[in-house]
């Protein structure tokens, strides 16, 4: 509906081009915030008294420019990649876990699947040149610019222009790695605070990580956040980023997943925070940096419930509370209509 | 499926024998829960990252009976009643609008309506002689022991034992004050940090709602768990019990609500802690009180969600978090379907 308010930037012609984006990209709707409070507090209960519920359908009420939004189609996307940095030992996995993992999804037999399905989104998956993992960032830029870009804009062309809400999640051997390379480049301070044991790392694995990350630091200093993306960075979290600026365009939020998936949305918080308006978080990881990085970007999760598996998981199974939030929005009688004394 | 292991005690003869019931009542099925233990362990993922998904679904396993649970069917049951504590001031709206609430839910236009539907819930309501409230506690025992056994039996017999699960909330004008007198009642201490503001009570409500608490607790002392339900509690507060009670002779899982629901379960848990472990909680409530009582009963809720409405609002929408457990827990292809490496 408000695709058509903002010409569509895609493809992008650069990295450095995003940063002029906020001052131009749609903003939630005022007069639909307005409504969509004023309903909430005609309906039948006390005011605020279903908590976040009432904020979570303010909030979709404002991006879809509507005070009675509703989610017709819901997409989610898992974008997939290999990294460079596996090879200084930082998973216990093997590289080929993540295009196993990408046909189990196509198979239907992953948690997101059941997820998705459960919650009511057309998930696609989208494996990004897993047979040519980014370099190793303790060397070399893991990705060039055009690389980069190149993931970027197909994040963004991977979105539904006719989505009302989209999810959004991840899958790479490696990358929680990575995820910690670009909190710790984007926010500074102590490396150690941003790793964890990520896919099941102990502790010399733990040690492999940081050591990696503070090479890949030292090697890599001096950068915006966009050319952080591409020094440090993964396909997929270009291409998080593309689809998180294609779906504001079109005034689609977002639901973003747990540590990996947030520590990509955060390079573009780096470039401007308002680039994440639009973008809820779905649940709070135990991977340990992913709490810190909640409250750097000032996003309270929908969830708490201990998981820490990425694909997207946390992000689809919130978006059945947003639906919940809707359902509520729109269905509940006002005290009006329903007679009920209000002093 | 269970139902036959326990030969039904309902209707309770008296108040005193359910003391007697908790060393007879079903228990988790060690069988299936190592059964579903070792299926989780085996689906493609890594082990422990769907963190509570992985728990709920085995504490459902442990009480069907099954290590491949299903929710075919979910009941909501709503139990409303009247306070004579009303009479102190202890709410600032009439007590007709628990019957207009009743009259909204049996209409379909209530929160707890559209979160049953959204999450696949059959909901019933049961109004308990709405026009015949409780004696005010800070003259009277609420209800006599007749009164209050009748209510138990009530709730227990409005319990589907064809269910799966079983969600309960409450609706009822003036009873946090109620809950907040159980609590105090039951765990002693200070009677402040039991009682908030409910509904939405000012400062000067807060301190007649205490006021009454301490006048109703000076009357009624030195009673047993039940006997204080019946001296201080409320209709709905034992009929909240009994379905509870009902519930667990057929292996039924129970999701309690916020406050007042799980309130009332604490009354139960003050006659022996085992009777409520077929309970979860669904939310933490923004009511002080409840974070205190979930913390004593060794309680950690689903959602937090800053939920305060009551209805079972927050253990309905808490049953669509136990459905998504179960599709990961059932639907999902273990590493060895799915042919992905595990080391």
């Amino acid at each position: 509906m408000s695709a058509s308010l903002f010409p569509n930037p895609f493809p992008l012609s650069g990295l450095s081009v995003i940063a002029a984006l906020a001052d131009r990209l749609p903003v939630a709707d005022p007069s639909a915030l307005s409504g969509a409070r004023a309903r909430q507090d005609s309906l039948t209960k006390p005011p605020g008294s279903l908590g976040r519920l009432e904020e979570l359908a303010v909030f979709m009420a404002g991006w879809r420019a509507t005070p009675r939004p509703a989610i017709v189609c819901a997409q989610a996307l898992v974008f997939a990649g290999n990294h460079g940095i596996c090879a200084q030992g930082v998973n216990p996995y093997p590289q080929a876990v993540t295009a196993q993992m990408v046909a189990t999804f196509a198979a239907g037999d992953a948690a997101i699947n059941q997820l998705c399905r459960i919650s009511g989104a057309d998930l696609s998956v989208i494996p990004l040149d897993l047979d040519c993992p980014t370099a190793d960032f303790t060397e070399h830029s893991a990705m060039s610019e055009a690389e980069c870009l190149d993931a970027l804009n197909r994040g963004a062309a991977a979105v539904d222009m006719a989505a009302d809400i989209l999810i959004l999640g991840e899958m790479g051997i490696g990358n929680s790695t990575v995820a910690a390379a670009l909190c710790a480049a984007v926010f500074g301070g102590p490396v150690a605070v941003w790793v964890g044991p990520g896919t099941g790392s102990d502790s010399a694995g733990i040690a492999r990580k940081l050591a990696a990350i503070e090479k890949g630091l030292a090697r890599h200093r001096g950068l915006d956040a966009m050319a952080t993306l591409a020094a440090l960075g993964g396909r997929e979290q270009a291409a998080l980023c593309g689809a998180i600026l294609a779906a504001r365009t079109a005034r689609i939020p977002v639901i973003l997943d747990g540590f990996i998936c947030t520590a990509a949305a955060a390079v573009l918080h780096a470039v401007d925070d308002r680039l994440l308006d639009h973008c809820l978080v779905g649940h709070a990881s135990t991977e340990p940096g992913h709490r810190r990085l909640l409250s750097v970007l000032r996003k309270r999760p929908i969830l708490d419930l201990d998981m820490r598996l990425g694909e997207g998981s946390g992000a689809a199974l919130a978006l059945g509370i947003v639906r919940a939030a809707l359902a509520c929005h729109n269905g509940m009688a006002t005290f009006a209509d329903a007679g009920v004394a209000t002093t």
